[in-house]
């Protein structure tokens, strides 16, 4: 969740910078300026990264819209943000029909466990406007553009059809400084509880961190890691005896 | 005027560009995240590129003060932003403090028709965080800080004393479909004057547009020019017989 | 001036009832809800009446844009709503292509002692949404469509090529409590001076007053009333004898 | 759900709309202008409709008082809407020196199931303003009024006691486009389930949408249309054969 | 839970007056003026009167930050209040940090039915700003402060090292009036259930309220007073044959 | 100026000070909780003293009404606050209903070089609500209350017909650091210039400055100073021979 977060937050500085000139944009300010319309931002998702993004987006001075099926995800951005940012209930004429208007698509739509949805389809992308910018958050699980493939901090964009594409897996790398604080405060109470009590009763206390051993006394307590190394799987609670 | 605009908007997302590692910054989200804090900005003049660069940098979610001499331009700041932005009267001290503590400072001040006045002194960059940012939108008056020299959108920044200096002349360039439009607007009612009463009357009428007059049927109507190109200067008014 | 605020205050809500399925319009709610998009207002002057109609516009939750060819009245438009409002520079273009787009129109154009301008013309009406709305603050001035006639507030709308026309004359008489306390707040310090001095010298002590006389003394001491009347016209200075 | 957001953002334009001169209210712009107090609204109830009211009717810059016994729902209302909302813990005495006060009331509360209760009594009713105004959202299970009976949108408003009352039933009606969209919105679901699956597993997945189901192969499977009809009831289960 | 709300929204009140000059404080002004800095305000706990402290510390002009350690309770505070507030996650060395920093530092910071945990030591307040103010809305658990201790309505205040202590056991008696209605909002609905059902039946509906039952029928039905008197207990449920 | 925004900042805290019910007010908190009204706080005055008030009461939390005379100031505050502030057009009859309905008043209202105008009879104040609270911030010119006199930040408060009364002249040296802080920027250009230049070249080449000068060589070239002593005046000018 809180890399969520600062991709969510990540997604518009990063979409801003592409869509200059010199990186393949359509050379637009995202805030325009009085008297010249600002870019219009499309937010894929109203999620953790979504929220986020539309946050910033709609800060930086776009006209955003968050695009989302489930209703109650709509009702909650839009009791967050009041008016500064619309929310629309998806249907595959909308994503499309915004889409082609937009100047920056932000893709966070992730399902869990799965691979993204494409919701941006190659068709989509061929009738966007030359120069217009998709950052795809979701890369991770496979991005929810069909034209999307993983790119790096090094060399984080490529075009196809005229549409830059920013796709850089592990995006929170990028702002690590914040990115370290944000997860160690995550992950903060399991030192203390680990230096507090011992592993043993630590584990034995927390379900969840006992759902994050892997292996204890030379044997296998997580379940994929056995598979992968075709070891035999004990239960962590068995391992630990508790 | 449209261009302080466009480059005082510009500067805080190029500011945040230059805070990721990639790019020599200290890793840092302007915006932070819940838990962890965002980016301290400063912004250096209170004029219009101050006023849009404090308004895009606190809708980023950072911190943002902006310094100024002129109390009247702190009021104006104060009066149009609440409390979102902080105004500090500007002295040496303060201007020296506030920077070793910025993630990222921003210097707009100009004196129109002189050499941008050198707040930012070498001094005060070597005591600057690594990895901060100057984004010096005065650049094209020489910059105001002592380390500035003048860059191109296609290598914008540099390092001195692990500060990383984005001095791009022509900073509007990038956004070069939203500068257009934006000069455009204010040009617009001269070529309209052109159009309707032809050269001669709508340079009779408007003093603004006789001072851009350089030629004149073969006279030379611009005392810079004239002077550069060593051949006589002849009045608009003469040379027009209006 | 405070019935130019009365009027463009009135003029979203005016046209929020227009465009009700069952007064003619397109059966839109102004402010949208969750997942469903806001009514598009564009707002034609940034004067008085276009910028407190924005105020109400915008408050009401619907996407407004002002369009104005001077762009320091953009700019206080911008300044005063931030990223609330939208601004863009009018060009037959602009004003154009947003008609078409809008479902509320709201044309506050006046040009002092004129006729206002016809900025929208019979053929941008035609290319108008089915049952989109347009109230016509300027009526008083003749309008600034060229669709527009005057109206009653008992029969106040009437339909050119299925866009609802709102052309009231006299406004602010509708909410005529909220307009007669802001007038009487305008003319309260005449009527104290008149009371207080007695009519000359209320009259010799400001301009602005005795501008207003008509008559004094059996002479008339204002113009256009001298000349309807077909009687000689005396100043008002020399009337009274000041 | 979707309809109570749709009719409470419209309540407040609606009030507005009754409070001018010829439709019977004070003549009262519902925004007051610099140098005239706005209106004074009080929504009766903190639920969906109540605080979509509340955000609308803020929006238009009234002065907005909400009133529910549910601390919980006046905290909701206050975290949302910061200090622009004022909430009232719901007494006797509150109701009735607020609604004296009130320009305009909207009432808004519910007992889902069962008749809403009468909070504005007769007594209350005679006691407001003349040419104060009631919408009364609550009409479709009887209103919160004494004095309110259902009326429709060709002749929306009737008055009592000098106190405008617009009780129409099916408000939403009025703004067909956005009401469909927003119901649409929420059904979709079922509609691309039953398309995917067949009318039969879909009904055997959603107990929801099974509890929709009338009749079915000739069995009548809704219990209040048996009755009604004096057939027999079978369960949508066993009909199914699920 | 509402006198949390009371005496939250009272400590930056009470603190921006302990920060007078007289009062022993900085002769700081909590809002700053344009030019001159703000106080920095930093609130210890983000819960109900950890929130209503940073609401009415933002509102009165002030740079706040929430330090918490629970991450959830961050991100409502952010959501709550978007760049206006700053959170901060709790670590030892954030805690000390920010309070030397600080002008004001208010202590929220509760465990239920324990002592509050001392989060500022003696060695943070000597380090702390002379003049600096400590408001420990936590003294009715002991304080989060090592050097607070009790003080009253008429002696609120003493000074350690410099810092000023404001401790006053029951703020919300300084507001009786507001207090008052805040309690009796949340209470109301027993008197009416007691009023309504008489005693025996509200209690046997309304497990909140037996609870607080002390003594029925000469049983002693509550167990610390059973205790402290050393006499029998009985379970409410029992003596009221319930 | 910078000391009328001091004064103006502080006015509604030390207003919710002296409401406390230890120091003789209603026992209001001006904030409000959810469920319960905050304080109404009335400025008379939409100068720079009470629009900073407004600013900072409604920051507060409180429902804010600014009085005045003059429909520009109204119009400037209401474009400044939109509809946080409320602004009205000053009578007699508004002075003394919403003096009435006040727990807070805030008197600003100052005549250059004149006693300030009584505005809150003796009357107004018998009638206002027992334990209403007058912040007389024009005591410096008499105040504008009947019942004002001036106070002292040792004992700044007194009570007239259980209203109390904060009168307290230099206000601005309760926040002496703030104030020293603003007071300095608007004279830190005089003093560089003194220093740059010497005496006689800055008293020449600035009119306010040289308007401050008091004594040159051994003549008095202050008029007041040489009424007052019985000394000839010299004008600055030929003192300084320039």
């Amino acid at each position: 969740m809180p890399m969520s977060e600062v991709a969510g937050r990540m997604a518009p500085q990063v979409g801003a910078h592409c869509l200059e000139k010199e990186n393949g944009g359509r050379g637009i300010l995202l805030a325009g300026v009085p008297g010249v319309r600002p870019a219009y931002v499309v937010v894929l998702g109203g999620g953790t990264a979504g929220t986020h993004a539309a946050h910033i987006a709609s800060g930086l001075g776009a006209d955003v819209a968050v695009i989302d099926r489930n209703p109650d995800a709509l009702r909650r951005v839009a009791a967050q943000f009041g008016d500064r940012v619309r929310t629309l209930f998806s249907t595959r004429d909308v994503v499309e029909t915004r889409c082609r208007r937009a100047d920056l698509v932000i893709g966070t739509v992730l399902v869990p466990g799965a691979a993204a949805p494409k919701l941006i389809t190659a068709e989509t992308v061929k009738a966007m406007k030359p120069g217009a910018v998709i950052v795809d958050v979701a890369i991770d699980q496979g991005g929810c553009a069909e034209t999307s493939r993983p790119t790096t901090h090094s060399k984080p964009t490529f075009v196809v059809d005229d549409v830059v594409h920013y796709c850089v897996t592990n995006m929170p790398g990028a702002v690590a400084r914040t990115s370290t604080f944000a997860l160690s405060n995550m992950t903060f109470s399991f030192v203390l509880a680990l230096a507090d009590k011992g592993v043993r009763l630590a584990l034995a206390d927390d379900v969840h961190l006992r759902h994050g051993l892997n292996v204890h006394e030379g044997q296998v307590t997580y379940r994929a890691v056995a598979n992968a190394l075709k070891l035999p799987y004990v239960a962590p609670e068995q391992a630990l005896r508790i």
